[in-house]
């Protein structure tokens, strides 16, 4: 069984039924799913089980079980970070790890409902553009499903990232040119109906998988709701779909209140942060590299309006971070917590940390903060090692020093 | 609580008190942890909940929570795999896919119940002779549990292996020659008490974590014992750790029989191999290259004696596989289940499916066949990939061929 009623367009608020529609027939506007409250009210949080997403079945919308592949995606921890938080003044910070999911991103939550979306509407194809970790998540899931996957990425992709989706598609292209060059003749393509979209500004289907790590956080929290909950920002999607899923555990009467938002962005790609400083529209602008590739979104397009509006409404904060400031935060993440994390997987600790140090956020809060990729998915140039030998005086000294 | 009550060697039997012991102090024989079969017929199996492999704590033998440290650990899922059954004949074929783990390795359960050991016996640091996955799953937790992890790895191990260590400790370093040299210096060091054994071969209280993949593979298969379960064997602690927790199991009463153990081995490390078709005993050999890095084992020590001895005792099964049959299983699985493995993570499945092809495993079997690590510790050359124009109608076709 699924609580889900309808299409609603973010746009003009008008509703259609639950079919494959990528926009609004009548504005254009973005779709989102709509839920039956009083079906929510009745889901028992807390006694939820089941492989994977599907510990949630109902609060997502893919009804038939045949429908529900899965690679056991989702039930990531939710770990307790002393020295982290006391290293950015925080006494309650609590890390949601992301990156032990079957291809090492958040991603995957998405990538799953995509694909069993694909399934539900009689597709045998899905397709996506992405430089790697949305890739390799819509080509996992669509092996496990039996259905083709396309996969088009840029010739800059990461080695460990090429090599994932090479196992396991044959239908894999690279291109010279940048992503929004080909995004026009891929949404031409989707538009036909002739392979099913398997990318994250339109679909609505995708990006509701995206909601189970809220209902993860609420449970791992014994049914309480953090003060704050910091998401990486590139097109926005685990941000809306997380404090979407937030605002309905509060309507439907199980939290008295949802956490309050913080977009980590980049500072090569910080159009939420800047128009939120300027009390202005969101501008897009040309970005140049960030080892952060997964937020490297220069434009957001009408996701990034909605993202605004959702931090605007809910008193959210943003920030933006340098390379460098990443880097040093992903070294203290292992130093101090023993986690390997992905640059774009910790954008989010540097963003909060600066936020803290402002005094935006208090001492005191109790702080979620995703860390949405592992650090195995990276390229990284290996670093100069001191070599010893292997006489045990030399290995004594080593080990005892 | 914890249902461990001595330490028993395999070779004189002898008991002894729960201290920090390498060796039995009588016989020099390996040691392992015995537990109160009454206490473990006591444990509510499905209803156990907890973090990381601490919800089964009472089966492992570090009492005191505050030395129960985690990163989220085990919970890996259980998934059925039809397709990749149907490859080598199989109709019940499950995969136990331990990629999933904080480091993205199986070893991740027994290097929590190694630093938390390491707590117990009041020690704040740990080392380790490794050329990957022990040696990057020991220094996250050891950094998670605030202690320092001394790393020695060869010169020739992987590149992300390298930058996931480097991140994780500050005490690394990389050594000429082979592990064998380099393995009396640092049991020289661990035998002085100087820093706490980190090692496969010895520590008996680091292997019982690995126990914890047997209880979750009876939890998944609602409290039944499946006909068969494939280890990857390079030392031999999965193997040995796992048969050891259904041996209890079924000794308390909860089940009615052990699965039958199926060692996988490359064909130049197999001495298990050996030794069963011929009847005799355990020969070490020197070892060639082997991309499955994990089991490049030439000489297993006492503990290869201790698998042989398992084996036989439980009509177990062996079986090696050149380089060739496992990078053909590892893109066979990639392609039919969408799972990406490391090569010794998917040793397993050229052996298996070799049984099956011989007859001595029947199709209608359950088998649970383990998949130890992730393919994204892997250092492989990238692929040529076709390059492609943005222009719609070459995406389009591209899209729909």
């Amino acid at each position: 069984m699924s609580a889900a009623v309808s299409l609603r367009c973010i746009g003009c608020k008008g509703n259609h039924n639950l079919e494959y529609l990528l926009e609004c027939p009548d504005c254009g506007g973005l779709l989102y799913i709509e839920y039956d409250l009083d079906r929510i009210a009745q889901v028992q949080f807390g006694n939820l089980s089941g492989p994977g997403v599907w510990a949630y079945a109902e609060l997502l919308p893919i009804p038939d079980p045949l429908h529900q592949i899965t690679l056991g995606e989702g039930h990531s921890p939710l770990l307790h970070a002393p020295k982290l938080g006391n290293a950015m003044g925080l006494n309650n910070l609590w890390l949601k790890f992301d990156g032990l999911n079957p291809t090492g991103t958040v991603k995957d939550r998405s990538a799953v409902t995509a694909v069993a979306a694909a399934l539900q509407f009689g597709y045998d194809r899905i397709g996506v553009v992405s430089t790697g970790n949305a890739a390799t998540s819509i080509a996992a899931y669509a092996a496990r499903a039996g259905i083709k996957a396309f996969v088009l990425s840029t010739e800059s992709s990461s080695r460990p990232k090429v090599c994932h989706v090479n196992a396991l598609t044959a239908h894999f292209a690279m291109y010279q040119g940048n992503y929004d060059d080909m995004i026009i003749g891929f949404d031409k393509a989707v538009d036909t109906k002739a392979i099913f979209d398997g990318g994250a500004s339109r679909n609505p289907y995708k990006q509701d998988g995206k909601k189970t790590m809220a209902y993860e956080i609420f449970e791992q929290m014994d049914l309480q709701i953090p003060d704050y909950v910091v998401y990486p920002v590139g097109i926005g999607e685990l941000l809306l779909a997380c404090q979407r899923a937030f605002r309905e555990l509060k309507l439907a009467g199980h939290a008295d209140r949802t956490p309050i938002p913080v977009a980590a962005q980049s500072d090569v790609a910080d159009s939420i942060v800047k128009a939120l400083a300027n009390d202005a529209e969101r501008t897009p602008t040309p970005i140049t590299y960030t080892i952060a590739e997964g937020v490297a979104v220069g434009d957001m397009g009408a996701k990034g309006d909605w993202v605004l509006e959702d931090i605007r409404t809910s008193d959210g904060l943003a920030a933006a971070s340098s390379d460098a400031e990443v880097s040093e935060w992903q070294q203290r993440l292992a130093r101090l917590e023993g986690i390997w994390a992905g640059p774009t997987g910790c954008i989010t600790l540097p963003a909060l940390a600066k936020l803290v140090r402002r005094g935006d956020i208090p001492s005191e809060a109790r702080v979620v903060c995703t860390i949405s990729e592992t650090g195995l998915k990276s390229d990284l140039e290996p670093p100069d090692i001191a070599v010893i030998s292997t006489d045990p005086v030399a290995v004594m000294q080593f080990l005892t020093t």
